[in-house]
């Protein structure tokens, strides 16, 4: 038995007025909840410390700025990880990040139960677009102020197992859950901030986002057998509802544990490594099973190609 | 509006003693029923003709090779491509495929409206063995039977839209959906035999087995939005129980009909291709947001290789 207790630490909204420190203090409090019912990994969101804030358009380079994070940790969240080596929990979390060359990624990181970064990830299938689009109920300008991704799906040896991250649109994309089980991941890490309702199809309601966050969580996790920590930020952010449904799933895919509301709540499981085992060794023992060489699109062809008329 | 009203013909149990014309019997009577209910296309399961026999450990060719068609349509199923061409009703269906060269395929073909045979497929992902394992409860010698399939996953232009194959445990590979997705598939007809117990695992039974062909199927079809009909033999073969749970999944991932018994029932549904449009053109739509840069393991290694320790 290799057991991770996780807490998966959803959010309630943070409203555009609200400042990191008071983020902070609410992922703390969190962080101790988490710490009284024995959690040795806290994850928390996509965009932890701010709103979501690609709702909104802006044009002002330094503006846009203002919602990023130059270093981690810095003055503003030492204190989370000062608590969290405290607890000796290792935590999850996603920022904005701006690199010294000026880059912008959505970046979520991986602590040691020190509380030194062992793992980074920053996300690679951003949706939305990047210029107003008037046609949508609500703008979702993520492909606007971050780039794609540079890192790849990189995997991290921790705590007696292989962690790996993807941020919230990731999860969708069986691609994401693939190239981490390729490399023999356990526990995937993901945040996320979802709208309750498609921007671009408003008959698309929560009912239907959770279903597709389930879906998409227990299919990657059955496919690859792997636990899945899916933790939202939830809630009406600033008259914008965004579904919670932070779960965990199990490397048979199944829900092991769920959030019941929209705000700061902890969801915790003692979650085996071990129970990854069955299906890495027989339905999904990719060495025996898969067949790369049948697969050659996937890598050499981005968009659909269909065949002639 | 491009609707093909789909007729998903589950099948019972087929015994080892009964004959192909027994199972072409049915067959038929399935496709009469798909008729009166204004089918333009049915969807048989795999291995259609005959029982699952790779549960039977055989050592002799000769043997293993009366569970083989030499030609299709030969004289036991040119009765059924009458019939279908009669009715003006596509059929697509699986059985056991021995060519002139002498090589063996778990093979399905989808014919258009009047009997012509416009697509074939081979299976990819073959579970299973090849020896005689004694630490199974039962055996599953697809490996033995069956060489991989060798002609990809291609898809088909026919009935107005574009149709992909798979088989059985090609549906959990989502590797599968996606080489077709990327060909811009609109519906993938699946058949299946899935015992109703894990050979290896006696405690995972018919509940989780059902809910691990919902989960594949209902992923494969949101991930791709594609429509996926799924059709299984069900029922007890010769004291062997498999699942039914024949369903069509709709391109947004839900279930939109779902076989009630284990036996011969035809389930139905209006299915409208158009309605792939609206998954493959926002959330889904590959060409912008897919990163194939990042995907390279996916089909440059088979099996799982883990960080260093």
């Amino acid at each position: 038995m290799r057991n991770v207790v996780v807490g998966g630490a959803q959010m309630g909204p943070i409203q555009k007025a609200d400042s990191r420190s008071q983020a902070i203090e609410r992922m703390i409090s969190l962080l101790d909840q988490a710490k009284l019912q024995g959690c040795t990994l806290v994850v928390f969101p996509e965009l932890a410390l701010t709103t979501f804030f690609p709702r909104w358009y802006m044009e002002d380079q330094a503006e846009v700025d203002t919602w990023f994070e130059r270093e981690m940790p810095g003055p503003d969240t030492q204190p989370l990880f000062d608590r969290a080596r405290e607890h000796a929990i290792a935590i999850s979390f996603g920022y904005a990040e701006l690199t010294p060359e000026g880059l912008h990624y959505n970046t979520s990181i991986l602590t040691d139960r020190e509380a030194n970064i062992v793992g980074k990830y920053r996300k690679i299938h951003l949706p939305g677009h990047s210029e107003f689009d008037p046609e949508r109920d609500f703008q979702h300008l993520e492909k606007r102020y971050f780039l794609p991704g540079d890192m790849g799906f990189p995997v991290t040896r921790t705590m007696g197992g292989i962690f790996g991250m993807c941020i919230c649109n990731d999860r969708r994309w069986p691609e994401t859950y693939r190239v981490m089980g390729l490399q023999g991941v356990e526990m995937v890490l993901l945040g996320y901030n979802t709208p309750s309702v498609n921007s671009q199809r408003p008959a698309e309601g929560p009912a239907d986002r959770l279903f597709h966050n389930r879906l998409s969580l227990q299919a990657g996790a059955y496919q690859n057998s792997t636990w899945v920590v899916g933790i939202a930020k939830g809630g009406d952010e600033d008259g914008f509802p965004m579904i919670g449904g932070s779960l965990i799933a199990a490397p048979d895919g199944k829900i092991v544990v769920e959030a019941k509301t929209e705000d700061d709540e902890l969801i915790v499981h003692a979650c085996d490594l071990d129970d990854c085992t069955f299906g890495k060794k027989t339905i999904f023992d990719f060495a025996r099973h898969r067949r790369i060489e049948h697969y050659g699109i996937i890598t050499e062809q981005t968009g659909v190609i269909e065949p002639a008329e």
